[in-house]
């Protein structure tokens, strides 16, 4: 789910909502964190749901419509991981537009289905419509195991904020992609495009850090910088986040350098990589690392007491986290 | 969940998804019915999704805000309350146009919140994006007792066809909303716009109808034609539907003599009506009908060996019911 980044849309509709909704029966968690956590019977479920729209989320000029199926699933998949939970089940609906599609319908349902297959998932409903943009919207059901779930709202005072893999790669894939022309170099940086087509949820490396006690985990759907204020903002503490730690890999170094464009910022703004953020005691950190590998697990920043949440730039100044990430409400 | 008329959508896009998607864990129903039947853990669960678009399931000129929000929630109520379930849990994404909203969305929350309360849903998760269109996609689980899941592909040979309540009416309300300026008349048939605007999903009526054995179960949002056809195609017989055995409201009769309008027309081809068509023995209508007292139940139709589907007029003419019904795919 999406919370909305620093402006949270021009209504803060979901914040809105959250105020509105008290807890039902059977809701262990609800509005506010990466999926609900619900009981039902003996049961306990993670339910979870994201849309994506044509011309804010993808558009078709860059996007096959495989990967737009495929990133359908993984985003909601990557909602429930970042809970420290596996995905089960998921239906789909999409609008179409009347018309000549911009996009193969059949392609799209590849995609659902390469994502369905890798994440185990199973597809077991829908709806269409016509409508006057491409619109797919999944919802998920996940399971959690006893060591979870995992919420945004359980970082302490010296934990240490962690991120999975690199972060920035899909940010500069779509560069790439954007950028007219030179078709040499979108060969040569062909797994920053991938990063950003087929960006691989983080199951495994959730299930695990639920288990190592993690105290709050957050996926990277809005960016690093917007994600980890959310954390910091949930848990009610201050938040440094150093960017020079950041993880990048060399294809994005590579590729910023020859499009001039600025490795960290697209890795602390860039949205889409589906990395997990976590926090963690620091006495716990190299349990965490261990848990992961062969993902490498990067320490990136710690959480304060005290209100303060910011991106520490390689110069040594600060910028409020707020507002820093890839907000979709464009 | 809807699988469109006789068009599917010019792609057909969930028969495809129905073809390609095989079973998997823990599925007991997927794709193509109401709602899916999933086995978690110990519990039997019910999942649907239903996305409504602005310029295409509604219009923002007769619609309000609330309207809105409380239809979202009972479309899925309803398909629910079609497999002889009670829903539980909702989760909601939104797409809002950039600029002036054509719909208060803080209306839009109310109409949720009324919509939630009124089924006793918990709505536990969202997203927010912006789009060329409103457009609002509730995903919904639901439970479902040791009678039901009801599904559409039970019926038997000689088993009639029952319709709860009266249909038409919501139908005849909309045309009334669009139908220029006399206020008077709305105003007389205010009972109508009420059965558009604020359509009630059938749970209690569901749940007995999957005590007492019914064979298959659908709801109408498409309109009977469609709906009825449906239930037949899935149960692989034919089907005689008695038009002037339509249950009509007076409102309806009294309205559609007033505007011009085919009463029959508009009951057998309007949607969102949210009545519950089933299929059950000739031997246990009498029980039926008690059991969804006070609701009216009505005996409209007859399933035949065979292939034919089709509308007995009142003139005594046949029509088809494939295409009969409202296509959301206009």
């Amino acid at each position: 789910m999406d919370f909305g980044g620093g402006k949270e849309g021009e209504f803060g509709f979901i914040r809105h909502l959250r105020e509105r909704f008290e807890k039902g029966e059977g809701v262990e968690v609800g509005l506010g964190d990466d999926a609900a956590v619900l009981h039902i019977g003996g049961e306990r479920l993670l339910f979870t749901t994201d849309m994506m729209v044509e011309g804010v989320h993808f558009d078709s000029a860059y996007t096959a419509a495989d990967c737009l199926g495929s990133k359908a699933i993984a985003c909601n998949v990557s909602d429930i991981a970042a809970m420290g939970g596996r995905p089960l089940f998921a239906v789909v609906s999409v609008a179409f537009p009347r018309g000549p599609q911009s996009i193969d319908p059949y392609g799209l349902v590849d995609g659902l289905q390469d994502g369905s297959r890798m994440y185990s998932v199973a597809l077991v409903g829908g709806d269409t419509t016509s409508g006057p943009a491409l619109t797919i919207s999944v919802a998920m059901i996940g399971s959690v195991s006893a060591a979870g779930p995992v919420l945004r709202s359980g970082a302490r005072e010296g934990d240490l904020l962690c991120v999975t893999g690199t972060v920035g790669d899909a940010a500069a894939g779509l560069q790439l992609m954007k950028s007219p022309g030179d078709s040499g170099e979108r060969k040569r940086f062909a797994t920053l495009i991938q990063a950003h087509d087929y960006g691989r949820a983080r199951v495994r490396e959730g299930t695990a850090a639920a288990s190592c006690g993690v105290t709050a985990m957050i996926d990277v759907s809005d960016g690093v910088g917007t994600d980890a204020n959310h954390l910091a903002e949930e848990s009610g503490l201050g938040l440094e986040v150093r960017v020079e730690n950041l993880p990048l890999s060399h294809e994005l170094r590579d590729a910023a350098s020859e499009m001039g464009l600025d490795a960290h910022r697209l890795a602390v703004s860039g949205g889409e990589d589906y990395e997990l953020l976590m926090a963690i005691h620091p006495h716990d950190v190299d349990m965490l690392r261990d848990a992961v590998a062969p993902t490498p697990l990067t320490v990136i920043g710690e959480f304060t007491k005290g209100g303060e949440r910011f991106a520490r730039w390689p110069d040594g100044s600060k910028t409020p986290l707020e507002g820093l990430g890839w907000d979709h409400f464009r």
